[in-house]
């Protein structure tokens, strides 16, 4: 196949949408917006050698490169439109294979294959953009965290690696107009939860963190990559099923966080800190 | 520098921007879309040894990699609105050097750097999507070309490939209402012009091309990376100033182009096919 068929291809596999008045095939994609809705943006990549070796399906990447970007939209309370993929590789049986993952959760999600951008190379390389969509002025921030809030985690952390990526979009839906702030958990529970609270200007105390079976304290708290929702509701709201109350906003230097009393460092995952 | 460091610098590099609600720094950038506007997007790649080499430099780079974006802008008649930037880079140097010459741009062209993907891998690969604004129903396509109709190029073909790229935004937007089809010069006239013709139903017939000096016709013909605007108007309609006419739109196996009464092939730059 040349670049033209797979994109033909593509096109023909993705999911219809009103909003996508103009998919696949021309310079850019036309979205038309619905009126009252704010639109989201995020963008990830996946790095061969970085973010995944040679010997894991295409399939699965494809799955999470997307997966990782929805967990954002699901941080901020979104609903996916639809995703642009830009894809470096090598033959076009990979890119077959990863689009076949990518497309059965972005069919699931309802999230539209709007376009993108392919080329050949050596290394396997990828981007995708997500756009969601969220009612005007209901956007889950990470900045509106209060002291007396009380914190939230879904799930269980520590996940390992290879696990998949469940994005969290029906949860941060159902947070928007109760959730002070809220973050996605794609760096480590103690470096996200330090990103919230310095955006929040304040300070958080911790009891307990869920962990994972056969998964650690030390994992949940600092292993990357568990895309779970940490977030904060004002004391006394009721919180989701399924969730796990851990602590408590408080007082103090923005972003110091407390586990157990002592003070727990952010050593999340930072690709470029001479620490990690 | 680690990673927040790079990203607290480059937000208070970006330009401020009043549909973007909320920039770089959250989970998601925060879009508001103004009434009856359709949004237009785009995603280009360029990658280490395939789009450019370690010779070059950083800022020429950054520059390339937003201009190739905004020309796919231009095509559809858009004004930019903002951009998201993935990158994988080795040192924070680069970095910085990369997003200056692309601030650069965005500055002068009204591109906001909403948010983006920092990596740091050996191999250096950025990712430009952006995403533009045009009145609804007034986007430039490249399937509305009609028998009979004219066909302009603006600027002179065959750039060599390290000349700067000057994304013809001011007269994509001039088109609106009176191009019926239009794409950018991306892979070359022969390809390019095969898919415009492809996508509307109609052969065309070329007389001639405006060749840059110290190019060829061949060049011209073939080459990929020029950046202008290849767009078709209706039989008498005026044309703006600078585009040259090089021929005409007719009947016959929808993508077949003449060039001065010979058949010619698209021979334009095809990522993944066995020919190029």
């Amino acid at each position: 196949m040349n670049e033209l068929e797979i994109v033909d291809r593509l096109r023909r596999l993705s999911l219809p949408s009103k909003d996508v008045v103009l998919g696949i095939g021309d310079d850019c994609a036309i979205y038309r917006p619905r009126a009252g809705e704010e639109l989201l943006f995020t963008t990830d990549q996946m790095i061969e050698d970085v973010h995944f070796t040679r010997s894991q399906s295409a399939a699965s990447i494809g799955e999470r490169a997307l997966a990782r970007s929805l967990s954002d939209i699901a941080a901020m309370g979104g609903e996916p439109r639809f995703c642009l993929v830009a894809l470096a590789a090598r033959d076009t049986k990979w890119i077959e294979e990863f689009y076949r993952g990518l497309l059965r959760l972005a069919k699931r999600t309802g999230t539209a294959l709007a376009g993108g951008d392919l080329a050949r190379d050596e290394k396997h390389h990828c981007d995708v953009m997500v756009c969601g969509s969220a009612p005007r002025g209901k956007v889950l921030r990470r900045d509106g965290a209060r002291e007396g809030d009380s914190i939230f985690v879904s799930g269980r952390l520590g996940k390992p690696w290879d696990r998949r990526i469940e994005p969290r979009l029906a949860l941060g839906q159902s947070l928007r107009g109760s959730a002070t702030a809220c973050i996605d958990l794609s760096d480590g529970l103690s470096l996200d939860l330090h990103r919230l609270c310095v955006a929040s200007g304040v300070a958080a105390e911790i009891d307990r963190v869920p962990v994972m079976r056969a998964s650690t304290v030390e994992r949940a708290l600092h292993g990357g990559e568990d895309y779970e929702l940490l977030f904060t509701l004002p004391a006394g709201k009721k919180a989701p099923r399924g969730v796990t109350h851990i602590g408590r906003v408080v007082r103090g230097m923005p972003g110091a966080i407390e586990f157990q009393g002592r003070r727990l460092e952010p050593r999340g995952y930072d690709h470029f800190s001479e620490h990690s």
